[in-house]
């Protein structure tokens, strides 16, 4: 099948990847595909990872018996647990010490005509829901994760530190969600995008005092706990969303001195992203601003280079 | 009067340096003075501090008229609040956003023969607390912070990471108060005096795994959080306790990764602190064996290359 490649950091398209295939999973046709930062990085080495990249998707299951009919589309959780320790059976299958994880760990993932993972990770999408919304599932659970692990008191001031994708889906979950954040950011067109869904906006430049109470570091950068670390209040929470290839740095003496909290939020869980299309929707917000280019898989190399340039959000692949 | 004198990092003895008083304030002749961690990194540029510097001791009260007798001994916390914020209202003066702290922001220390601090930050001492007990109220209160702020849950497994002065009293406490913590060091003299006192310890270079459910850094150094993160289990959580000057670095991407949550923690409540030295003491823990020296202020400046030397624990000041 014709898939992306990455091997020592360097993206080819290939046309001679085998379908992958294991006993007693799901076999599934990739219908559209995400490209997130994190694939960027696996471009640069995050993880030494080898093989195909991409863990966001929609698709149909192409298996001919299995607990979903041929056809039925599909979104997928991204991390494939043992399924028989302490973690697995607690329904947390994505901290399992020896997890694979889809086009990250282990794993071949959604940049490609095929993908295949266990039938408990894949979730229905209903008819309602169109593929370049289903598609933004994975990155949206993973901003409802901030809601799962600590919500915001209702009196606390929140901020969104970074208006990148996952910036803009955390700042528009928490709008829908009733908590009135704050992005700060530096790209007159994403905070525009912010505005236009009823979020409230601040230039990152224009920010100073260490007066909010909630800050979610969205930044992707190493430098954002740092720079988080310099806006919390005392007492305040961090909720630290970037993974970073190699060491974070700042001037840290705050968190203790402050006595901040900081939790560290990676993925979430499905089936509240899948319930949260609607209520964004009704919220005003309108995912779809966020496609910057659809592309077809063939022109991958050349998508993940638009994904890669200044100020762009999400480009899509489709195989 | 006699007192230390740090200015540009550079520490020296003077005998010219006014006695500290404030209107409103109590003045403490000094009876025995701590030198601590933080001292140290002030004569090493930390906070940029110019004046007396100290924060731990015992004292009497001096001040002929005020809430407390001429002559009560008396412990007192370190942070003077402006008394009117909303921190300070809620009791948590420690986080005044203009607060003074004694020897180390904008206010005189104890290693002097005097030092002022309002009425409200002095607690008595009772007669069965002997000065080389009471002078370790402060770095005790310190240690309880960690249990004001998130206590272990019972079936949590807790390190302690660190056999420096803070890391023996924060397992000392751990233990006192029921939680079997495990003391990881790399000093045999420190690790000795934490099994005299019943608590388990283990070789930090023996340490492996991702196994801790609560990780209590205390290892003074701008690497402490990134070890601490590789120690730590998913979804664990660290409490954090070095303030280091200059910044912080370490692999954090696992603090995303594995959801971990970090506490800075800082000062403590003296009443707690008070009435924990029994319940050491009951405990087996005898915290006068942490003395490796006292020596006579006037000595001050030899008595901070003894606590700077290599495996020195705590040293103390007479005025």
């Amino acid at each position: 099948m014709h898939a992306l490649w990455i091997d020592g950091g360097r993206l080819t398209l290939r046309d001679d990847v085998s379908q992958p295939e294991a006993p007693g999973e799901a076999i599934v046709r990739v219908r559209l595909a995400g490209i997130c930062n994190t694939d960027l990085e696996l471009t640069r080495g995050y993880m030494g990872f080898r093989g195909v990249p991409g863990h966001e998707f929609v698709g149909e299951v192409v298996s001919r018996s299995g607990p979903l009919a041929s056809g039925t589309r599909v979104v997928g959780e991204i991390n494939a647990g043992c399924g028989s320790c302490n973690w697995c059976v607690h329904g947390l299958q994505r901290h399992c010490p020896g997890r694979t994880v889809l086009g990250i760990l282990n794993r071949s993932g959604s940049h490609a005509e095929y993908l295949s993972l266990p039938w408990q990770n894949l979730h229905p999408v209903h008819n309602g829901l169109s593929d370049d919304l289903a598609v933004f599932t994975e990155p949206l659970a993973a901003a409802y994760e901030v809601l799962e692990q600590r919500p915001p008191l209702p009196e606390e001031r929140v901020l969104v530190l970074g208006d990148g994708k996952l910036g803009l889906l955390v700042a528009a979950v928490l709008q829908a969600e009733g908590h009135a954040p704050v992005l700060a950011g530096r790209h007159a067109r994403k905070l525009d995008i912010a505005r236009r869904w009823g979020i409230e906006t601040v230039e990152r430049c224009n920010l100073s005092g260490r007066d909010w109470d909630y800050v979610v570091e969205c930044t992707g950068s190493a430098a954002g706990l740092g720079i988080a670390a310099q806006l919390v209040r005392p007492r305040g929470t961090i909720v630290l969303k970037s993974t970073v290839a190699g060491d974070t740095a700042g001037p840290l003496a705050s968190l203790v001195i402050d006595e901040i909290a900081v939790i560290g939020s990676r993925c979430g869980p499905f089936p509240r992203a899948l319930a949260g299309f609607e209520r964004l929707s009704s919220a005003g917000v309108r995912l779809t601003d966020l496609i910057d280019d659809v592309l077809p898989l063939r022109d991958g190399v050349r998508a993940y280079e638009r994904a890669a340039s200044r100020g762009a959000l999400k480009v899509l692949l489709r195989p």
